[in-house]
């Protein structure tokens, strides 16, 4: 059927290519679009071009930013700049951010070293890291990757690779998450809450 | 954080409002659309409006059609428009076309009655739908809504329409999905399955 409807066809193929869209919303948001004010699109269509204009990254911690504006955090007297969380993409930014608990800064490494995808530590921002530890006069790196298997060999690779400088490197606490009961949880989180246990 | 860059809160508050985005996904989706390429993204934009301008619905049978095209089932010399098959929307009668087994027509209703949302009859396509049964020479109706208590009350809205014209009414049969089995269906399907059983 879709055939018949080359125009159509070319909007599915598109969004199709769209990440984190399950197959069958595709078509859905296809009709949603369809089925949309004029205007409506046009105006989605201008806020995402102008985002790709005037958003762009940190050239110091890699945080997505106002083209013409300073960084909300290195530019910023109330962050601690000698204290710098690792964190794999902006997401995770936001997720320690909402805590309200942390006031140093942070480094966006922009993924996870995973060889199978072809990303090596050259494809993140680890380079940009290294130096910054050495040039801005960083204290404490906080490694706040997640707890994969590609996240935790992310962390260990950088936690190498400062190894000889001067600077100090801790990563998040693991165990049992707030609200959860010990009989539901895995056994290897059980397993490392029991061995890194902490005095009461 | 998102305060201090207003363009990407801007990108972010546009994407919530589009349907069928899990909340998660709408920041991976931004952080997607920012690190695209600028001509691939104008690419995208530029599908999205050709497409709000070239697909339109068939006037008769309601589903997208080319602009300047016809309809590829109303004008098709290879579908039989004596029989008439009603859907909720594109998505199901694309499910319908996959199965390769109907040669008939269609009329897409644009949704199903739900005085919850504000949706009765008017705001569907039912009166086109009628008119249609009186003066195209439709024989056959078959309701094809989905199994849910609006659809059935749609279906059932419909049917009570067509009491008094010549046209036969049909709907799907309801029982057992291939493939499954009866220890792990629903008590209702099992039920409807065992009701309208049919001679072996």
């Amino acid at each position: 059927m879709l055939d018949a409807v080359p125009t159509l066809a070319q909007l599915i193929k598109t969004l199709q290519q769209v990440p984190y869209l399950a197959n069958k919303n595709v078509y859905r948001l296809a009709t949603y679009f369809l089925q949309l004010e004029p205007n409506k699109l046009e105006h989605l269509c201008a806020i995402l071009l102008k985002a790709k204009e005037m958003v762009v990254r940190c050239e110091i911690c890699f945080v997505w930013k106002e083209k013409d504006a300073p960084c909300t955090f290195c530019a910023s007297e109330k962050r601690d700049c000698t204290q710098v969380c690792v964190v794999e993409s902006w997401q995770e930014l936001l997720a320690i951010e909402k805590t309200a608990g942390y006031s140093g800064v942070y480094h966006v490494l922009g993924g996870v070293i995973c060889p199978l995808e072809g990303i090596g530590p050259d494809q993140l921002t680890i380079m940009q890291l290294l130096d910054r530890v050495q040039n801005y006069g960083v204290k404490e790196i906080i490694l706040a990757t997640n707890q994969t298997p590609e996240g935790e060999a992310t962390a260990s690779y950088i936690a190498s690779k400062l190894q000889d400088t001067a600077v100090s490197i801790s990563c998040l606490a693991r165990g049992i998450p707030v609200g959860s009961s010990l009989e539901f949880m895995d056994r290897l989180t059980v397993y490392k809450a029991l061995s890194e246990r902490r005095p009461f």
